[in-house]
């Protein structure tokens, strides 16, 4: 039997640990899509300096493609496609479009992302593939072709609901046990795939922090501390959590009581800043709609009262509204509202009392 | 009967018009405070550029100082004290301590100046003065010595309560009939002083406008109109003002319903931006007390829910922590968070999950 052909999507700290992690064990033939850095990549490969997996120079994997599309025609077809891109469907491009050229009948889609509800397009736009979910610990990123992983990597691989699929239980049980097959490592202290019995509690959990912490630091441009010292964790954090377990609830998930607590401390004595906000000082769109859009979509349909989690998605709206005017994604023209007026006010509401 | 001698406070906008106000009716000796600028407005004077008051070259108020304490000493005691500053209760320092140095027994003390609750320190400094409050609509600015004022002098006067001085409605009542009568011009074109009977009402009324309007523009840093784009008038303005509004009648003040629709459209068609969101643009502390903070001062005494007020108050509060470190008004240092440490939370919700 061939071994079995992946294909990476997403060449930041995630994809490229998990291109070496396959590519060490040989027991697949791996591709990764590496647009920007194409030509950096092909000639340098990566350096790499891993806590567990060890130092590299010059890391390429069997494949390198400029693109999805010419992966697919070099490498195709593919039993998997990992998915470690940034999910932003708001964005230029949403993430069943990137990978589209690269999805045959029998290929699995793993999505190795944040947020909630992010299977729901991707099982429209390829309802007859396994959709499977992946959550990683392995807190690694990449700066010019140089990757940092300083944690150990632990993988939560589950499946996503599929009624689309005849005996669909079985046959992603048996994509997530192959794919365990050729991810973990022989020598269990290099890395760890563990099965996710329950998808949508595992990313319901993790909502709890990210939907809260991601969100309030990059509206203040402050990392997670030091909203902190101004007593966050009381003010914003803990009532903003009080909603999304409510949101929770309603969709049938029950959130421990701990979690609150664990998060509200986990990083205390760090000075660390969440994805989300790193994403913002980079001028980089952010994930705004599978961390706190989705959940709130939820709430309504639900009927769960969000005044908080609403306003923080509001104002992030509108960030993202700036950022994406000033990348030139979105132009504003005063004229389209220039019929309007206020000139039948009273005058002391005049518009020279706004300041 | 020798002319009434008037100190103006914050040599900005609104108070380098107050002098060519008060100047230009030459019933009143003014003395103008002129800190930073100083040697350029002693040179040059203010240029002037006013719709209703004219074209001034070379505008001087009869007298100029450094500081209170010098303009105390050389043309002290005042009859009043016009404060035209931004009130900063939480920065480097208050109102109250500028303008100590020139409050004599006699001087009656006008706050020119945003929010609720402004009278409150300036009482308990200055019990026996009486305070004043003034709502403009002068709608100025200044930027290097250049004035710039497009709209109509429009200024409401009336009385804080204050339970201290014995026959205090007469003694105020006075105090405002004889500022009306310098600062009013013969010619009613050219301003407008009207006395406000009910000043508690005035400051909530533009209150729903200034605690909404000037919070949510400066979080998200982007004018009225590209907020209102993104329907933050259904999404988060209208929502905040029936809070502000709650708030405002468990003070004892009745809000006309059609206040908040016209706020939501006194903008329509123009793309302005609010004071507070300037004074971001500037790197300046903003009033975010005097505007928000109070207000749930009373919310809280009155037991009034206020989840998206507190919300954006919060994350305003990290904004002006953030930009008094940027200053380096406040240090943060890290060594003294560093005897906590999460080690001991299970290793799935591992900092290294956190992005």
């Amino acid at each position: 039997m061939s071994k079995p052909n992946v294909l990476i999507v997403g060449a930041g700290g995630v994809g490229t640990m998990a291109a070496l992690s396959l590519t060490l064990n040989n027991k697949s033939n791996v591709t990764l899509v590496v647009r920007s850095d194409y030509d950096h990549v092909m000639k340098h490969g990566y350096s790499i300096d891993s806590a567990h997996y060890g130092q590299y120079k010059h890391f390429k994997p069997a494949n390198i493609a400029r693109s999805v599309q010419e992966a697919n025609d070099k490498m195709g077809p593919f039993d998997f496609i990992v998915l470690t891109t940034k999910n932003i469907p708001d964005g230029p491009i949403t993430c069943e479009e990137v990978i589209k050229p690269a999805v045959s009948p029998g290929t699995a889609i793993l999505l190795i992302q944040n947020g909630i509800g992010i299977e729901v397009p991707m099982i429209e736009a390829f309802p007859q593939n396994v959709i499977l979910s992946g959550v990683t610990l392995i807190g690694s990123f990449i700066i010019n072709g140089h990757v940092e992983n300083s944690h150990f990597d632990s993988l939560y691989i589950g499946k996503f609901d599929n009624k689309n699929i005849a005996n669909y239980d079985e046959i992603a049980d048996a994509k997530i046990a192959e794919f365990q097959s050729i991810y973990q490592n022989e020598n269990p202290k290099i890395n760890s795939v563990q099965k996710d019995d329950d998808v949508r509690k595992t990313r319901w959990d993790k909502l709890v922090y990210n939907s809260v912490f991601n969100t309030t630091t990059t509206i203040v441009n402050l990392d997670v501390n030091r909203c902190q010292i101004n007593n966050a964790n009381e003010l914003l954090f803990r009532p903003a959590m009080d909603e999304l377990i409510l949101i929770a609830n309603s969709d049938g998930v029950e959130v421990d009581p701990k979690t609150k607590d664990k998060f509200l401390h986990i990083g205390d004595g760090l000075f660390y800043s969440p994805s989300m906000l790193v994403d913002l000082r980079k001028h980089q769109l952010f994930e705004l709609e599978v961390i706190l859009g989705n959940p709130l979509k939820i709430a309504k349909k639900n009927g769960v009262s969000t005044p908080i989690l609403q306003t923080l998605y509001t104002l992030l709206s509108m960030i993202l509204f700036r950022m994406k005017e000033e990348k030139g994604l979105i132009t504003v023209n005063k004229e389209d509202y220039k019929n309007k007026n206020s000139d039948d006010y009273p005058e002391i509401f005049h518009r020279s009392c706004l300041y």
